[in-house]
C-alpha cells in the first residue's frame, strides 16, 4: 500500500470504530482507511464489508501513506491511556498541517492538554463528541467537534456527509477550539442523565399512584410521544416498558435490577460546574439518585425505615397522570436550562465562541436526547443570542406557567406519599430559587461573617462590611479579601 | 539563636497562625517558636505578647536551630503553592524524624501527594483539619491531623493541650495516614454548608409562612437551641437575626446582600463524593443553592417569572414552627448521615483507619458544627462500628419517625408556596429514596440498554444480560464489559 487513495481515516475498530468507519464509507466522495492495533479486527472488518471499499494498513506507517494530505484519521479507542498511545503514534507518522481527531468521550480537560501538545508539532488535534451509540455511529450520529479553524475546513465537509440529518440540516457544527467539543459532549450526557432521571420518576409516581401496570404506562408513554415530550428518550421508555420477559412471563423492568450503572460523565458534569460555580442540581439529583440505588447494602438496612402512614391514594388517574406530565415537562425545561447554563459558564471560562442555538440544532437528530423541544432552544437562542437563562425565554416561561400548578402538585404529593422524586422537586427548588426577589443567602452571610469574619455587601451602598460580633458589634469596613 | 528551647513552631503568622501560636503558648509545658517571612509581623506578635515568651527567628536556620528534636513545625499559611513553597524550606533545614504539619485547608489529594514527597526524606509530613476560625485557634479548635503514626507520638500531646474539651476530652485524635486529616476537615465543611442552606431555609420559611420579624424568628431559633438542634449554628443565627442595623434601623439580615460567598471546600465535598460515588444530595443542593444566589444577572432577568397563584398562608403559626423545626432536625440527620457515608467510603478508597466515633467526638466543641446532636452519633459508632447508614440507628429511626410527618408536610408547603427549599426537598427525596423497596432504576438500565447496549442484571438469577432491542428482542447472555 504506497499509493494515498483514501481522504479519511480510522483507527480502532471495535464497534463504535467499525460503524463509523462503515458509515463514512457509504457516503459519496469518501475512501476510507482503516488500522486496528490487532490485525485480526481489520481483517475481518474488510472481509464483512467489502462494499465499503476500505483500504487497510498494519502499520502506522502504512496507515499515513494511505491517507490524502492533509491527513485525517479519527480515533475510535477508549477513552483514557490508549488514546494517548495512539496520539503518539500518528504524530509520528503524520506531518505539520495534518488532523488527529479523538471521537472517544475523552474529559475536555485532557483535550485541552493533549491539544496544546499535539499544536506544537503543527499537527491539528480535535476533540470530537460522537453522541449517538452504536446505532448513531452507523446511520448518524450528532457530532461535537473542537478543534482549530484549519482542521474544520477539511474536516467539516467529511462530517457532514456522515451527521444525522434534522430538518435538512446536519447534525454537526464546529462548537469552538480546543476541549469545547467535548465539553459540550460531557453536558449533553449530564442532561441525558437528567432526563432519564425524570423520566423514571414520572414513571415511578405513575405506578405507585394509579396501580397502573408498565405495559399501560407504556402506552402513556407513547401518547406524550405525540406531544411537546416527543423525544427519542420518552419513545424507548415505552418501549422498554412494553417489553415482557419471555422466561417469567413479567414486565421485564420488574425483572431486572434496579441499581443504575454510569460511566462517569454525569459526574463529570457536575464536578465541571462546581468549579464553574453553575447550578446544576438537576443533573447532580440524577447522579446521586444512581449513586444510591447502587448500594445495595445500604438499601438493605433501610428497608425498614418508616413511611408516611398513610400511601398515596389518587382518586382522578387520569388528572394524575396529565400532572405528571407537566411537571416532568417543567423539569426538563430546568434540566436543559441548567445545561446550557453550563455550556455557556464553560465557553466564558475557556474562551469558546460556542453559539448555544447550533448546539441546541446539533441535538435535535442522532443522539440520545433528540427532541422536537430542542427547537425551541434554538427559537430562544435565535431571538436572543445572549441570553442569560434558558428558562426566562418566552416560550419556556408560557410553558412554566402552564405547568407550574401541575409540578407543585406532583412535588407536594410526592413528599406526602414518600415517593422519592429528587429530580422533580430539585428542579422545582431550582426555579423558585431563581425567581426569588430575595433569598436567605443574606442569612448565610451573616452567619459566615459571624463565625469567619468572612464579610458581606450592603444592599444600600458600595463596599465590604464586618460586624464585631465578639465585641461591640458594631460595624466596620473591611479589606476584600474574604 | 543557637538554643534549641522550644517543643514547638508556628511558620506563617497571619490571623489564624499568631492565634494558633498564642494558644500553643498559653499551656503549661509548650515553648513556641514563630517564623514569618516578613519580619514586622513577628516583631509585632512578639512584642504584642511578651506573656507567651515567643522565640523569634527570621530565617529558616535560626528556626530550625530554636526547635528541639524531633523538631515540631505547623504551616499556617494560605493553602496553595505557598504551602510547597515552606514546606521546601522546612524540608531543607529539618533532618529524618522531625515533623512537618500542615494546618491550611488543602486539598486532601495535595496532602497525599506532600506527603509521598517529603516522607522520602525521612521528615514526617501531616496534614492537619484546623476548624473553629480565628477564635477557635486562639481558645481551642478542634483539630484533625492525618500523617503517620510515629509523628502523632510527638504531636498528640502537644495538639491535646490546645484542642477544644468536650465533656473532659480534647477534640482531637489522630483520624488516619496522609490526607486522611485534611478529607475529614474537607468533610466537615460540606456538612457545615448543608447545615448553613437548613438554617436558611427554615428561616425563610418561618419569616414568608408567618410573617414574624427576623427578631422575633431570633427568639425562635434561641429556643431551639435549648432543644435537641442545640449547636453552635442555631446559636449564632438568633445572634444574627437579632443584629439590628445601626444605620438604617432595619434587620441587618435585611440591609445584607443575598448573595452567598463560598471558599470552594464545599465544592470539593461534593465533587470528591461524586468520584466515590456516594449520593451528598444535601451538601450538594446546599452548595448549589450558593451559586445560584451569586449570579444576580440571572436573578434579574428571571425575577418575573410565574408564582404560585396563591401564596403561602399558614392558619397555626405555632404548628407550623414546630414543623419546621422536625423538619430542620429531620434534613440535618440526613446531611450528616450523608457526611459520614462519605467518609466511610473514602476510608475504604484510600485505606485509612478511621474510626467515625472519634471524628463525631472531636466535632462536639471548637468547630463550627459544634452540636449536641454530635454526642448520639458517636452512640450510634459505639453501638454499631461499622453501621453501613447513619440514619439507621436507632435514637435516629426514632427521631426521623417521630419528624417525617412535618418534614412531609413543609417540603409540601414549599412546593405549593413557592418557596425555594432545594436542601429540606433533597434530604427527603435521598430519605424515600433509601427505604424504596424498588426504585426506578431499573427502568434507566432498560434504557441504558436500549440505546447504548449498556447490559442488566436480573433479579432472580446470576449474569448480564442484553435484549436485543433493534433485532427480535430476545435477551441474551452479555460479556459483562459495560
Amino acid at each position: 500500500m504506497s499509493e494515498a487513495t483514501a481522504n479519511i481515516g480510522v483507527v480502532g475498530l471495535a464497534v463504535m470504530g467499525s460503524n463509523l468507519a462503515r458509515n463514512l464509507a457509504s457516503r459519496e466522495g469518501n475512501t476510507v482507511a482503516v488500522f486496528n492495533r490487532s490485525r485480526a479486527k481489520t481483517d475481518d472488518l474488510v472481509a464483512e464489508h467489502p462494499e465499503a471499499g476500505f483500504v487497510p494498513s498494519f502499520s502506522y506507517e502504512e496507515f499515513a501513506a494511505s491517507l490524502q494530505k492533509p491527513r485525517t484519521a479519527i480515533i475510535m479507542v477508549k477513552a483514557g491511556a490508549g488514546t494517548d498511545a495512539v496520539i503518539d503514534e500518528l504524530v509520528r507518522v503524520f506531518e505539520p498541517g495534518d488532523i488527529i481527531v479523538d471521537g472517544g468521550n475523552a474529559l475536555f480537560t485532557d483535550t485541552i492538554r493533549r491539544e496544546k501538545a499535539v499544536r506544537e508539532t503543527g499537527i491539528n488535534f480535535v476533540g470530537m463528541g460522537v453522541s449517538g451509540g452504536e446505532e448513531g455511529a452507523l446511520h448518524g450520529p450528532s457530532l461535537m467537534p473542537g478543534g482549530s479553524d484549519e482542521s474544520w475546513v477539511t474536516l467539516g465537509p467529511i462530517l457532514r456527509t456522515i451527521a444525522a440529518v434534522a430538518e435538512g440540516e446536519p447534525c454537526v457544527t464546529h462548537i469552538g477550539h480546543d476541549g469545547a467539543g467535548h465539553f459540550v459532549k460531557m453536558v449533553h450526557n449530564g442532561i441525558e442523565y437528567a432526563d432519564m432521571q425524570l423520566i423514571a420518576e414520572a414513571y415511578d409516581l405513575i405506578r405507585r399512584g394509579t396501580g397502573k401496570s408498565p405495559a399501560e404506562i407504556a402506552d402513556v408513554f407513547a401518547e406524550w410521544n405525540h406531544g411537546e415530550l416527543e423525544s427519542y428518550l420518552i419513545e424507548i421508555t415505552a418501549e422498554v416498558l412494553r417489553q415482557v420477559d419471555a422466561e417469567t412471563g413479567k414486565p421485564l423492568v420488574d425483572v431486572i435490577v434496579d441499581q443504575a450503572g454510569a460511566k462517569g460523565t454525569g459526574a463529570w458534569t457536575v464536578q465541571t460546574a462546581l468549579d464553574l460555580g453553575v447550578p446544576v442540581s438537576g443533573i447532580a439529583e440524577a447522579t446521586f439518585a444512581r449513586s444510591l440505588s447502587s448500594h445495595p447494602e445500604q438499601r438493605e438496612v433501610s428497608g425498614s425505615l418508616p413511611g408516611p402512614l398513610e400511601s398515596l391514594t389518587v382518586d382522578d388517574a387520569d388528572a394524575f397522570i396529565e400532572d405528571v406530565r407537566l411537571a416532568l415537562f417543567a423539569s426538563k425545561i430546568v434540566a436543559y436550562s441548567q445545561g446550557f447554563d453550563e455550556i455557556r459558564a464553560g465557553a466564558a471560562q475557556y474562551g469558546w465562541d460556542i453559539d448555544l442555538g447550533a448546539v441546541s440544532k446539533i441535538w435535535r437528530a442522532g443522539c440520545i436526547i433528540r427532541a422536537q423541544f430542542l427547537n425551541r432552544i434554538a427559537d430562544a437562542y435565535a431571538q436572543t443570542p445572549d441570553l442569560a437563562v434558558l428558562l426566562t425565554a418566552p416560550y419556556f416561561v408560557e410553558a412554566l406557567e402552564r405547568a407550574q400548578g401541575s409540578w407543585r402538585r406532583i412535588v407536594a404529593t410526592a413528599a406526602t406519599g414518600g415517593i422519592p422524586s429528587p429530580a422533580f422537586s430539585s428542579s422545582l427548588a431550582y426555579y423558585d430559587g431563581l425567581r426569588a426577589e430575595r433569598l436567605p443567602a443574606a442569612l448565610i452571610q451573616g452567619q459566615r461573617d459571624f463565625f469567619g469574619a468572612h464579610t458581606y455587601k450592603r444592599i444600600d451602598r458600595p463596599g465590604t462590611f464586618h460586624t464585631l460580633w465578639s465585641a461591640d458589634r458594631t460595624e466596620v469596613e473591611a479589606e476584600d479579601t474574604h
